[in-house]
C-alpha cells in the first residue's frame, strides 16, 4: 500500500509518499508561491505528486489514496477549499477534483484543514495512536487544533471548526490575529512567548535586574526555558507564566473534550517531557471529575514536521 | 409507543410518561431526600414510575424504554453513577440496573448526566430538532452544556465531558464553585447575574446614583433586564456586561464546535429573542469563519424545565 500526503502550506508544498508503516518512503517539496494562480499551484503539486512515485518506481494507479492539508476551511466531504487567508486564489477551489484529474488519479483525493490532518497524523500513527477521542495542539506560530471523536475528524457543520487557539482565556485581554482579544493562541503560541521573553528582557533592562538573556533582538521560543534552566530568576519568570496560561487552555479542553489523549505538537513541544510535567501538576489540580475518573493524558506529538503529510496520505484510510 | 423519563435532582425526583409525539402525558414527583440510601430513593423512582403508568392505564411491559437524568458523572455505557455531589450516596452505583430489576421492566433503562439530557432532548424534540451537530447551554443556577455529535451525545472517554461551564475565560477571575477561577459559569450563570447586579445596587448606593434597581435584597436573574427596559442606565450596565461575558463564551464554543445550532435554556432563556437579539452582533463580530461559512444558528431552548423528561426518555431510542 502507497498513499500520498500533500502539505499545502503557505511557503513551501511538501509531498510525501508513504508506505503502510506510516512512514514518508519519499518527500518533495517546492515554494507555493501563494499569490499565483490556483491551477498553477496546484499543477506544483500534481508534478511533485508523479515524482515522489517516479523515485520510488511506482505509478500514480498503484497509490491507494491521496490526501491534502491546507491552510484554511477546508470542506472534507466535497473536497472544496473554501477560504484560506493564506491561498487567496483558492476562494471556493475544487482542489481535490483539479488534482486528481491533472494526475489522472483513480484512487480517491481527500482535503482536510492542516491542523486536523495533523491531528489525524498524530490519531493514526503517533502519539494518540489506539485512542477513539483525542485531540492535538499544535504550539507554533499560532495555536493549531484539531479534534478526533469516535475515530473521525470532527470539523463542525461548516468545516470551520477546531479552532481550538480561538477560545478567548482572558477577556479584553491581548489582541489576537483573528480580531478577537485575549485567545488562547495570544499567550501560548510561540509567538506569544517570544513576546513574554522580550517584554521580560526590556524591563529588566529598564530595572537594571540582571538576566542572562540578554538580547531581545535574538529571543527564540527556546530562550526563556533555556534561562530558566540555566537558574536564571527572570527566566523562570516567562516560563510560570507561560505554562500557567498553556495550563489554563488545556485544562479548559479537558473539561471539554474529557478526551483519553492531548498531543502536544508544534515548535514549543520540542522542550518535550518537561513541558508536560510542568503543566500536569496545574491541570490535574483543576481538571473536571478530580479522581473520580480517570484522566486524559498529555503526550507531546510524535510525528513532528511530518504530522501533515502522513496525516493527509491517511485521510479516507 | 411510550417512554418513561426520569429527571433526578438534588431536590425533586420527576418522572413523565412521553408518548411518541414527545410529549409528557403523565408527570409525577417526589422529594429526592438527597441523603438517603441509593436503594430508598431508587425505590421512590419506582414507585413514580409505576404510578405515572398506572394513571394512563398501561403496564410496565408496554414501556420502550426508561432513561434516568442524573446529576454528576453517568457512565452511559454500563448505567453506573459514578459520582454526583449532590446525591452522595450514589458513588460508582449502578442505578440503571437497579431501577430495571425493582420494576421487573424488560425494556432498556439507560442513564446519562442531567445537562446532556437536556440537550438531548432539545435535540430529538425541541429547538435543535432535525441537526445532527449542536449544543445546548442552560443559564442557570450554574452553566451548563450538553454536546451533540453526529446525532450522539458526547460526554468524553470518562463521560465527564462537556463541562462548558467550566471554561476559564478570564484568567484568575472571580472563583467558580469548581475550585478554578474566572470560569464561563462564574460570569454567566443565573448566579453570577444576580451577584452582578448586586454590586450594581450597592456601587449606585454608595455614590449617591439614582437608579429602579433599588433593594439589593430582592434581586433575581430579571432586574436587570427590567431595570434596563425600563430605561434604567445602571440596569443597562449590568444588562450589557452580562451580555459580554455570555457572547464571549458562546463565541468560544462557536469556534470549537461550529455547531448548526446552539440552543440556550435555564431561568436566564425566558428573556426569549431579545437575549439573543443582544448577544448576535458580537458574536457575529467575533466567531472563526466570518462570512466564508454558515453561521450558528443561536436559538432558545423550546422544552424548558421538561427538556431533561424528554431527553431522558428518549435515551437509547
Amino acid at each position: 500500500m502507497f498513499r500520498i500526503g500533500v502539505d499545502l502550506g503557505g511557503t513551501n508544498i511538501a509531498v510525501g509518499l508513504v508506505n503502510d508503516k506510516f512512514q514518508i518512503i519519499q518527500k518533495k517539496s517546492l515554494p507555493t508561491g501563494a499569490n499565483r494562480e490556483s491551477e498553477a499551484i496546484v499543477a506544483d503539486i500534481a508534478t511533485l505528486c508523479r515524482e515522489v512515485c517516479a523515485a520510488q518506481n511506482i505509478s500514480i494507479k498503484d497509490v491507494d489514496g491521496i490526501g491534502i492539508a491546507t491552510p484554511g476551511i477546508a470542506n472534507h466531504d466535497t473536497g472544496v477549499l473554501v477560504y484560506s487567508c493564506n491561498l487567496p486564489s483558492f476562494l471556493h477551489y475544487p482542489i481535490a477534483d483539479t488534482l486528481k484529474n491533472m494526475l489522472g488519479a483513480e484512487c480517491g483525493v481527500h482535503i482536510e484543514n492542516d491542523a486536523n490532518a495533523a491531528a489525524w497524523g498524530e490519531a493514526v500513527a503517533g502519539a494518540a495512536k489506539g485512542t477513539k477521542n483525542n485531540i492535538m495542539i499544535t504550539l507554533g506560530t499560532g495555536v493549531g487544533g484539531g479534534i478526533i471523536i469516535n475515530g473521525k475528524i470532527y470539523s463542525g457543520f461548516n468545516y470551520a471548526g477546531a479552532e481550538l487557539g480561538h477560545i478567548v482565556i482572558e477577556l479584553d485581554g491581548a489582541p489576537c490575529g483573528c480580531g478577537r482579544r485575549g485567545c488562547w493562541e495570544a499567550y501560548s503560541s510561540a509567538t506569544a512567548l517570544i513576546r513574554m521573553t522580550k517584554e521580560k528582557i526590556e524591563e529588566c533592562a529598564a530595572s537594571g535586574r540582571k538576566t542572562i538573556m540578554a538580547d531581545a533582538s535574538k529571543v527564540s521560543g527556546r530562550t526563556a526555558f533555556d534561562a530558566m534552566r540555566a537558574g536564571d530568576e527572570a527566566g523562570k519568570e516567562v516560563h510560570d507564566k507561560y505554562i500557567k496560561y498553556l495550563a489554563c487552555g488545556l485544562t479548559n479542553i479537558i473539561n471539554i473534550f474529557q478526551p483519553e489523549v492531548v498531543s502536544i505538537g508544534g515548535g514549543i513541544s520540542n522542550e518535550g517531557q518537561s513541558l508536560i510535567d510542568a503543566i500536569l501538576p496545574l491541570v490535574a489540580a483543576e481538571r473536571y471529575g478530580g479522581n473520580h475518573v480517570p484522566a486524559t493524558e498529555l503526550r507531546i506529538a510524535t510525528l513532528k514536521n511530518d504530522a501533515g503529510i502522513i496525516g493527509a496520505a491517511m485521510l479516507g484510510a
